[in-house]
Order: structure tokens, then sequence, then C-alpha cells
């Protein structure tokens, strides 16, 4: 594998169940990563020496994925100039996920947070692989032909249920 | 005045509005405090200077106020052993103050920040001066009376409604 | 043990699932606490004797658990000089929990109530030992520690995922 | 006027402006009650005395106003068997009225409020006549005559709009 | 059994797992009621039927229970004198039960509906109880007995957890 | 004018600064409508006849505004079998609009309601033009002429500011 | 069967579970309808085509389901003069349904989109019937036929609880 | 000005009060960019032009701000494999951005949008130069100067409020 430019980062072991869907999106789309743990609040040094020499590395681009009062994306949004994607996770004491949500989505002026959709690890990877693939042509096209492969597969399920009827299809799949 | 015990710090001087009631109300009970600008996202390097060097300096408590995704109070009590109470403010672009809420109150297991009301600096500021109070009798004194005060101005607007009846009292005060 | 400096009250036994770990972490930090069954609604009596007396048996800091529209912690704070921590419990009616947590965060001005997160019984018993050690060498060591126990957790894992790649690392864990 | 049937509590002086219409509408209906002020964090006493000596002075039903995290209600009811009627009111800091509806509204098994929609004194009392007008026959006979009143005024406004036309109205009223 | 004074309806059938809650405790309070299915958006002509002839019949009061868009307990309302008890049902769709909770609290001005906790069904049958308490003194001394008892088993588990420590007791019960 | 074919409704005159936009828009796509005031809670009897009748009128479909708990779309979607739309009006007491929405959309399986924005009376004559001119051409074209005249606004504003650049141009209009 | 008249798309396979109600009550109601599949995001053309060739293949309502950030409705709304009947379907990512709903529901002036309930399939198939049997005798008769059995079924069980009383009922049916 | 990096699109030129800010700070960064009015559902075609040309025009990032039920920057990105930043716009009608936020933020598996604050335009600036600036160095500069801008202003503000005390410093700014 070539030199990672993806940072994949979160705050915990038990985030991973969710945050491995980034990694897996990644490895599709052929676009290098890196994954580790760093917690914003159990080991603050690692965070900071994380975020202020990710770019030196090589990195272009950095997912952070927490949950509750979740503080990891914006704190390492506010020590790099790379974009940095933060994936709200759903964890147990969560309120519904609005917690990691707002403390994810709402920062404040001057330190941007690239916000996905709650447990949305796997559109964090396709995020950053479409970042990576505004100026890498390869990376470009395996996004077109994921894009091409869901149209595909909507297109198959709509031509099955069009001939066989709803209630020869699955259903809830 | 004698050497501060408690320290108060917002990420910028436009929370000031909002958490100069805790300044006063601690001088009011005559609690010595400092107060000064530290923020999260802008100056992290001053931040984790103020936090480490808190209980040297002889900080016995810290107040922490911030808006929208907060993460001013969790990082400082992440990296402090002294107690953290965290302040809601309600900014201008918040959604209606659960965004500070909820990113102050939610923090995950380990690092608790005592939260109270949105823009609630005035009992933070209690709060700050209670938790001085268990140790130190003559602070423990001045919230006696405090509470008294509290309570006399109650017993007060009774007695006159219910001399002069509510139309004779003045309304919305 | 020693005297118990810190208070654990909560409204019903049923509340003991979630606030036996305040009791838990307070043992591991070394303060002595007293855990007892006090109801705002059923024993309004008992409330008041318990906040009353608080101080004089000397309780340093009360932890109040109780779910749903959560009286326990905004009375007995609104009846000592005590610094009073909330812990909103999700009980079985609740509203995703946002009842609990608004009753006891959204106290009015003049008497503070140190809320935690949602369920969040173990931070709540971790800063009630910060308010302690903030007076006490010996329990602020024990917290110092704490946390360096959790710094090593997450560089342990961490270095684990680094090594053998997260798909050879336990997942959800 | 006769011996008061209903009594109307609140916070502080400051709800009046919404507590007054409970009064207001009262008075229309031909209902003796009084007015006062009781804190329940201000005044806890005077609260535990209104609360036990309601039945033996007469009194039917009990309105109690407050906004915030709302407590007196729900602890009014605790120490009485007389029915309880809870007004949310909107306060300055109020989270958009959230925190007072769920703070009256979600009370634990066995001890009930009988909650009214935000800021809705004016229904606060006509709850209470009837209460009341269950049991008297004269009340139910104002109460009757009231809601004729309302049928009224909105069959007049239809006439005057299918006469007129919605353009010929006045809008907004 | 004595004449009804109390009225328990609901919008269906399945409802009846939460609203046989109320018959329960009236039945322990020795209040009679009498229990039946009407549907607000099914058999509109039978809701205007039972809320116009319900004082007529001997009823004191009205417990009115549904889930989602809950019309039933404000319809009602909107065509009796009686007092109208609202009980939020969780129902299978409803979001999270604020559905119901909105639909039934926020009634217009004139049209009160007395509202419970979300699933209180039990808790209106006492608010019922107490309506009627208030002019009854039998059922006024049974709600006392109540509230002895529910004092009782609160100071019975305190003691245990006093005794033998939080450890040996029964957790979350 | 032809005959009515589009009923709009709403529970008072205050509602028709939010409603006469239905109105407005029917008059501009050419629907004949008529329009009144009918209170679920204040005028059941006149509803009921509103709703009983309105299909043997030569009404096509119902528009009923209401706000706070609004049970007029959904009283009225339950007596007749023409479709209803409800637009969710944001009364001055409403908890910003959110229980006006919940108590018209989350209607119980059988009687549907067509909900439409908060206060979005304007969409809900055009849903009404566009249930009419599924089936009749001229008011077909008429919604076809609208949309495009809403296309072409933009485009013009999109050229205006491609030309003279964002600075050039009105902002906020 | 006759030509369709309703067509029911969705975005994906897995919303058929909720969807499929809308199928079973448009046959039960004998309306002639399509089900496919169109996604927003992933077929875009095949969306276009379908909205814009809707009204000239002879369908007079379309009713489309969608989860999440739900586009599709909307969309379709927004390239056809038909109306659109839109479903929030709570989908396994969902913030509680909140996101379904408001992305339907809150379209713009000028694209109204007719939203049902969460998960409100039967009645958005219900509102389809409604607004053909308008203008066709024979549905607004089958539609009569069903809402009188509706009533019959609340009958019936009302009879049953009054007979056997509500112990001798099935519970949670 | 060089060649167009960022495209920043909206609904409608009532947007521009809020986006024009992330044209300002693009300027500011000196990262080219063109603005122009869009709209999903006044102009679809239009938006299916821009957003299958967006990259072979020499775009790297697309910025889309819509309000209510936004659908613009969801739609765009499902036809582009560039990154795409949605702007939440909290416009007149909104239910105070809830609707904006979740139908931009809760996108679908396979097409992410890369979601700022509520009225966040600014940050949705910064972070399109943060993409540009991962590839560009001259960029990276630019946002490392700025970041150092928000610094030092930060810092003086503190030495400001520390040397004359707060009574001494404007409030609120």
């Amino acid at each position: 594998m070539s030199k990672p430019v993806v940072g994949i980062i979160m705050g915990s072991q038990s985030d991973l169940k969710v945050m491995k869907e980034a990694a897996e999106i990644l490895e599709e789309l052929q676009v290098a990563y890196k994954l580790t743990i760093v917690s914003a609040h159990r080991t603050p040094d690692r965070m900071i020496d994380y975020a202020r020499s990710a770019r030196s590395k090589g990195l272009k681009v950095i997912i952070a994925g927490a949950g509750g009062a979740a503080h990891l994306p914006g704190m390492v949004a506010s020590m790099t100039t790379l974009p940095v994607i933060g994936v709200p996770v759903k964890s147990s004491n969560s309120i519904d996920g609005w917690d990691s949500v707002l403390s994810i989505l709402q920062m404040p002026g001057g330190i941007p947070v690239a916000t996905v959709a709650l447990d949305g690890a796997k559109n964090a990877g396709i995020l950053a692989a479409e970042m990576v693939g505004a100026f890498d042509e390869s990376v470009a096209k395996n996004l077109e032909k994921y894009k091409d492969e869901l149209k595909e597969k909507v297109l198959k399920s709509a031509e099955s249920i069009e001939e066989k009827g709803w209630r020869g299809s699955k259903i809830g799949f």
C-alpha cells in the first residue's frame, strides 16, 4: 500500500464497530489510510502531536469519530490546516445521538468540521476520497465506478420489482 | 483582595456579557477570583498551560463558559484534577442553546464537568463558592446570608401581594 | 473507613443500578461516602432533615440522582450551602431522558445544581472527589493516578491497533 | 367574596404577568381564590406550610406556576391530597419552555400534577373552576355560559367573513 | 359498587395495557369508575354523545387516553364542563411520545385538559381521586393512606440499605 | 366565480394572517374556494356539519389551519372522505410550532391528513390546486405556468448575479 | 386491473417493509397503482424521467417514501404538477425519524409535499384514494365503507368491554 | 483572479445575506470562486447541469447553501464526485433551523455532504480552502496565517482584560 493520505482516528476502541466502515470503503476506493486511537480527553498530548504533525506526515484529510460530548474532531481541526471530517457516533449513554451531532457540527467561526450523518463513517470515507479525488484522477475514477454500482443496484431491484411485483420481492433488504 | 481560588475563563470577549455575572456574585460572596480569556480552538496551547498550572497556582475550582460546540470546559477538565464548572452560553448562531448544553453536559466517563443552566453564570459563581465554602467557614457564612436574603425578598413580595392584592403590585418584576 | 465526606442519595431503590457507579468510583478513589434512599416526593420531611443536617454531619458534597421530573437534587440544593451534584437518571417512562436532564440542569438563579451527563453517576463520583481533592492532597493524588490509568488504557489500545491493524483487534470494546 | 376554594401560587412576582390570567378568569367565573407568592427553592418552609394546611383552610384545588426547572407544582402535590394544577411558565433563561413543561408534566408514579399548556394560566383557572363545578351547580352554570360565549364569538366572526369576504375582515385578531 | 364518578375512555383496545393502571388505582382508592372505548376519529358521534351526557350521568371527571396525534382528550373537553384528564400514550408509531404529549397538553385558551406524564395512567387515576376527594372525605382518607404507604416503602428500603449496605440490597427494584 | 371546489377553514380569525395565503394563491391559479371560520373546540357542531356536508356541496378538498394542540384538520378528516390538507400555524403560545406540526401530522392509521410546512398556507393552496388539476386540464395549465414563473425568477436572479457579481446584487431578497 | 392512477415509489427495496402498506390498502380500496424503486440520490435521471412523465402516463397522484435526509418526495414534486404524498420512513440510522419528517414536510413555498405520519404508508394510500375519490364516486363509496368498518370495530370492542369488563378483554390488541 | 476552484451556490437570492460570508473569506484566503443561484426545486435542470459539469470546469469543491427542507446540497452531491459542503440556512419559516440541519446532514450511505454549522457559511469557505490547501502550499500558508490572526486576537483581548480588569473592557464584543 502506498503512503497514507487519510488519517482515521477515534476516541476509544469501542468506536471501531462504527468507524471501521470508513476504513473498508477507503480500501474499496483504493485510498491509503492509517487508523489509530486518539482521545481528546484521555490523551490530550497525543491528540496535539497527531494534529500538528498530520500535514507534514503527508496526510491530506483527517477523519475523526467520537460520541457524547464529542470534542475530538473540533480540537484536531483547531490544530491543523487540513480538512477534518467529523463522525458523530451514537454511544451508549448518548441522548439519541443529539449530543454527538451538535458538539461536532456547531463549531465556532474559524474552525470548521465537515460533519457527516450520525454513525455515518462510510460516508466519511467517501467524502475523504472525494477530497483526494478532486486532485487525483485515479481516485476520481474509482468514485465514478462506485456511484455507477449504486445506480446499477437500484435499477436491478426496480426491474425485479416491476417484473415480479413487490410480493415476489424480498422485503426489507 | 486575597489570592484567587476561583478561575473564570471564557472563549471570547463576547461571552463577558454572560460570564461577568459569575464574577459579580463571587465578589458579593467575597471569594477571590481571576478572570481571563482562553479559547480551546484559537489558543489551544494557552488552554493547556492554563489547565495544567491551575492547581499549582492555588486555584480550587475553574469556571469555564462557552457557546455552540463548546469544548473549553471539557478540554480543561481533561487536563486538571480540579473541579470544572461549565456554563453553556447561548451564542448568536446557537440552535436555541441545545448545542452548548449538550457539548458541555454529556462528557464521557472519567472526565466530569459540573454543568449549570444555559447562561447560568451567576449560579456557576455560587456553585464555586459552595465548593470553597465546604472547607471555609467564612465563605459558608456568606452563602448562608445570601440564601436568607433570597428568602426575605420572596417573603416581602408575598406579604405585599397578600396585603394589597395582586392588582396593587408591580407585575413582571 | 473514615467519616463520610460525600453523601449519595436517590429517590428510589430502582436508581441503584445507575447510582452504584458513584459509590464504586469513590471507593476506588478512597473517598468515604454514605449512600441512602431519600425521596423528594414520597418522603419530603426526610429530605429536609437530610439536607439541613448534611453540613453539620461533616459532608462536603452531596450527590443526588433522580429520574423523570427530577426534583430531589434541586430541592436539596435549596436547603444546604454544600455543593450538590445532580445525576439525571433515564427512568423507564422518561421521554428519552430529556425530562430528568432539564429538571435538574435548568435551576433558577441562586440555587445551582452541578449537573452531570444522563446516567453519569460515575462522573458524579469523580466530580465529588475533585471537590474534596481541591483541599486534600491525598485524594488529588488518587485522581492523578486515575487519570494516568485512563491514558494508559488508550495508549495501549492504540499501540495494539497500530501493530496488528484494526482487523486484528477486538471490535466494540 | 366568599371563602377561597382555589389557591394560586407562583415562585416569584415576575410570574404574575402570566399567572394573573388564572385570577382574572376565576373572577369572571365567580370562583373565590387566594393568590400569593411561594417559592420552592427560596422559601421551602413556607411551601411546606402552604401545602400541608391547604386542605384544612378550605381549598379544593391549588394552581402553581413556575418556570425553568419548575419544582413548585410537584413539591406541593407531594404534600397534599388536593389536586394540583401546574402552569409551566416560559421564563427568560428557559430553553424554549421545554424545561418548565417537562419538570412539571413528567411526575413519578403516585404524585400527579395536572399540567396545562405553556403559559396556560387562563386554562388553569378554567380547569380549577371545572373541578369545583363538578360538585357546585352554580359554577357549572357559569362555565356553560363561558363556553357559549366562546362559541358565539366564533360564529359571529364566521358570519362576518362569509358576508364581507376575508379581505373585508380584520386580519390577525 | 356505587355509581361511577370517574369515566375512563381510550381510543382503542390497544391502549388498555397502559390505561388499565388508571382503573386499578381507582379500585385501590375505592372510587367507582366506568371504562369503555371511544374513538375521536373512528366514532365521532359516540364521542359527542359520551362527552355531552357525562355530567348528567353523574360523572365528576373524565380520564381520556390517546396516542400519536391525540385528539380525544381535547375534543371531549370541548363538549363538557367536567374536568378532563389526558393521558398521552406512547403508541407504536409515535415519535418518542412527543406527538401525544403536545397534542394533549397544548390546548388553546378556553378548553383545558389536565395532562399527566407520558403513559401516566396511574397518576391520572390518582388525580381523578384527588378531584373527588376534595369534596369527599372518605376518598381523601384513602389518598392519605396511599401516600403514607408510598412513604413507608421508601423508609423501609432506606433502612435496609443503611443497615446492610447497598451491596446487600436488591438492585434495580 | 364558479362553484367553490376548495374549502378553507381555520379555528379563529387570528389565523387569517397565515391562512389568507392559501386564498391568494388559489385566486392566482383560478381555483374557486370558500373561506370561513370553524373551530373544533369552540364550535364542534358547526365543525361536524361542515365536514359531513362538504362533499355534497361540491368541494373536492378541504384546507384546515390550526395552531397549538391543533385538532381541526384531523377531526374534519375523520368525518369526510374528501382529502384534508392540514396547515400547522405557529400561534403565540406554541412551543416553536412543534405542537401544531405533530398534532396534525401524526394521525392514526385510517385517518390521513395531508400536512404541509409550518405556516405553509401558500403550499396548501398549491397542493389543493394540484389535486384539482389532476382531473382538470385548465388548472393543470395554470400550475405549469406558475412553476415556469418560479423558474424564470431564479434564472433572472442568477443571471444578474453572474453579470454584476454578488456585491452588485440586492442581498436578502 | 385497470390502468394505474397512483404511483408508489421509494428510494430502496429496504423501504418495502413500510411502503407495502400503501399498496395493500389501495388494493383493498380498489384503486389501481404501480409500485417501483426510484432513488433521488442513486438514480437521479430515472427520478427525473419518472416525475416528468407521470402525468402523461395517466397517474393522478404519486406516493413517495424515503428515510433520513429524504429528498425523493420533494424533488419529484418539483418536476410535476401532480400532487405528491410524502411518507417519512424511520430508517436504521435515522435520528428517531425527525430527519425524514422534517426533510419532507418543510418544503419551500411553491413546491408542496402532502406529508403523512412517520412510517404512515397506509395513510398515504388512503389519502391517495381520497384524492381520486373526490372525482370518482366508486372509490368514494369504498372509502365510505372502509370508514364504516373502522367504526364497527371500535363499537364492537367497546361493547365487549362494557359487557365483560376490561379484565375479561384481550389487552394490547 | 485565477480560474475558480470553488463553486458557491444557493437556492435563492435571499440566502445571499448568509452565503456571502463564504465568498468573503475565500477572497481573504485568496482562493478563486464563482458564486451563482441554483435552485433544486425551481430549476432542477440547471442544478443537474451545474453538478455534472462542475468537475470538468475545474472546480475542486462545491459549497451549497439552503434552508428548510434543504435538498440542494444532497442532490448536487448525488451528481458529482467532487466534495460538496452543505450550509444549513435558518430561513424564515424554519423550525429553529432543525429542518435545514437534518435534511443536509443525514444523507444516506453513498452520498456524503460535508455539513457545517447552521448559517456557517464562513466556515464552509474555510473548509473549502482547507480542501484546496491540502494540495496547494500557498493556500495552506494563507490558512496558517489566518489561524495565527485568530490566536493573536484572543491573546490581545486576554492581555487587555488581565491588565485592566473585565470592568475596564468592552463587554459583548
